[in-house]
């Protein structure tokens, strides 16, 4: 695969895969959304048919892998060389930051909607101040329900690995080389059980450049009011998924390989 | 694909899609419905399988475009002749007509139930003489959460450009000519992404028929009470898929063409 | 296809899909069940669900109709020869009289501690005396949110036609004879579908034997205090889908065939 | 398939099988989760993704049985053979106590709150200590909604019948050997649809080593104040299933075989 393949095909889908992650985000955080309190069920679905819409579209490009843990556990498999790894995961980056503006763009009206009525309530602003993470860092980034860093990174590292080891595993289930139509399919429907499953102590990262590249969008972007970025725990989005992805590529070695 | 074939499949299918779409905002918004209240995941799903069912009939038909901005985005690709494409969007909007009309009659009994109790809230009925969108508009056409023509622009290009994206691209993943039975579903669930990523603020038109044919039937439909069709708003909806389609069919062509 | 193969994949299909299918209506309606309450999104998904596992118990042994609107609009297409629709059909209504009663020894413990409960609401009890339907025929059979019986007839065969019409148009998408796993899976959302958007009025039967065979369980179960089985609209869920049935196998005849 | 074979993919699989079901109830259980109270629908997907989880890393491995009660219905059927038996469920319960383990693991941080806000509630406490089943055995095992013998194993041993006779039934349907990726779908969807129609009564375990695996898990891991793990209840969700699966090998043998 050429570097150029990969990436157009990695800066669209990741930007995709944003777009619609930060996006249904937004939706279900908002006020003036249609969808504002639609719930988990809407968080996962939509996590995971973000998946699908992106990796239907970059599939056939630069293989789909939106995601710099499953880039590494596919080159510790040795499947994708090593020397094209960081073209992969720069574009996976710059995709995701570009999503998460997009969604941005999207939700402008809401945004603004949102924090003017935030403004209007001066105590939660005030708390909002002192918090590590803004009111609506949520709809970017990920962040825990119980901040512990073993914890955190612990619980990142489980579902990363479900995430990359089933992916690996794709091989011996299907016939043809690369990602096919229906191996998209089920890649998205995994990704909405890590949601409902393992999703609830840190949101499920699971992806370092789906937490960190909407991240710096929040640093960047011009939203009145939004508070922290929460730089303490980028971390751990970054580094969980990273052993996840090597740890399932290792298993896959030593068990499968 | 011959003329009638297109006119035939547009036509039959657009109606279904739109019986369904329609069908599904009739049932969360009507009173006397089993399914009022029954939230927005029931819209993204609802909206998402309409286009499955829709596309599964006329797939074979006429290839199931059931949208302008489909139809506009496979022609500036190279896959649609011009001359045929006023004949699928003509085909289209009375499709959605007929769809929407449908959509009444299947959800009589419930806009009489519906209405007759709106206009026994004397409150509501004044106030609704002087909304610009009638209450039960939502059932036939979409509507922004913040009136912004901008922010909806920006909002309904965004949304249609990965739906026309992710069709034109699917080429690239599947085999065989056509849309085979595989692509209708994961189209499907495309729209169930939009639906549920990019819903919010305007309620995701992302097709022009979609929202002008049913919007002309609310307009000539004979429902007491139902107050204004919004035509001030009604060429965004329009305007916005239009431009989404058009700018994914350039991009295709010089990205991937 | 021998009778006799239709026989047992119809009974027993038809019997999986009754059993699912009163088991849903049954799980979010009785007291004492884990999952009452689980709102309109569980029926729908339910009964889709319920279509896709006993079809695909069936489709390799009797073709999966389970249906006699689809047994009759296959046989106006010409592809069901009429000798065999009787086979069909009486198979078909001796497996839902079997699935609703399967249903009925699952939910035992439920419907007793339920109907217990009601007995202790005397007004309730009072009120259900004279109601048409009893408190828990709903789970058996479906009705009318608007009783009206020409309403309740367009419903019921707009639901159908869109229902057996998808079926018919099946070998135009797919190679194959017969109902393959795919298309069970579409078709099973198609019904996901006909839930969501058209199932508000009437409670979707789009199936005689879905609603008749239960209905005859609901009559002779010994379930205490059941009441009434509302056999005054027992016509029209048995009238509808046959009417909507046989128009799509005309309607396809004429445009398609 | 060799004894190394199945011993890894049924570890592997069932140990993703309970993690992420497990996993699912814990995320709507425990204070802390993000998911907290999501509700049934999130359960049922819940449960039958993970399903799709584990069978689609473990098909190509071990054939993915992941369940005592399926190996069973299959050695009846003839497709194992019998001294392979015991290597698949002793590899399945196994894996089941692992991945209780490990979900244990990803939520130990919400496991460690909510005990502590139950201890806080003195009288729930108390309460507790006399209950028979402990206020998290939920998210480890199955339990009943009325404590009848009798009625809960009919009710196991209907909804175990119907998800292994549906994967029984799979050679007539599909064309090749083992159980392909549509399949795992497919399979899936079946349990999502048990989940949602027959999961009401007893919480469907449908699965001996599902409801035991983690039994042993709950009873040996140190989780203050987890109570008692109800072993009265245990041989139900086991004898049931069992029952439940050699039934649909006899009838499968008897019928179609």
């Amino acid at each position: 695969m050429s570097n150029s393949d990969i990436i157009l095909g990695e800066v669209l889908g990741t930007a995709v895969l944003i777009l619609l992650g930060a996006g249904v985000c937004a939706a279900v955080t908002l006020k003036k959304s249609k969808s504002q309190n639609a719930g988990w069920l809407a968080i996962a679905f939509g996590w995971g048919f973000a998946v699908l819409t992106a990796a239907y579209i970059s599939a056939g490009i630069s293989g789909a892998h939106l995601n710099p843990a499953v880039t590494l556990g596919l080159a510790v498999q040795g499947n994708v060389p090593w020397d094209q790894v960081p073209v992969y995961i720069v574009s996976q980056m710059i995709g995701a930051f570009l999503g998460a503006t997009l969604a941005w763009a999207a939700y402008y009206g809401q945004f603004q909607a949102h924090m003017a009525d935030l403004a209007n309530q001066a105590d939660a602003v005030e708390g909002a101040k002192d918090a590590k993470a803004g009111p609506v860092l949520g709809i970017f980034s990920t962040g825990p329900e119980v901040r512990n860093a073993a914890q955190n990174l612990v619980t990142e590292i489980i579902a990363t690995f479900v995430l990359v080891f089933a992916i690996l595993t794709q091989g011996l289930n299907d016939a043809g080389n690369g990602l096919g139509t229906l191996g998209v399919l089920i890649t998205s429907l995994v990704v909405v059980s890590i949601g409902l499953s393992l999703g609830g102590p840190t949101g499920y990262a699971i992806n370092p450049a789906r937490d960190l590249g909407p991240r710096i969008a929040h640093a960047i972007l011009p939203i009145k009011g939004k508070g922290r970025s929460d730089w303490g725990y980028a971390w751990i989005p970054v580094v969980g998924p990273v052993v996840g992805g090597v740890l399932a590529g290792l298993l896959y070695n030593v068990a499968l390989g």
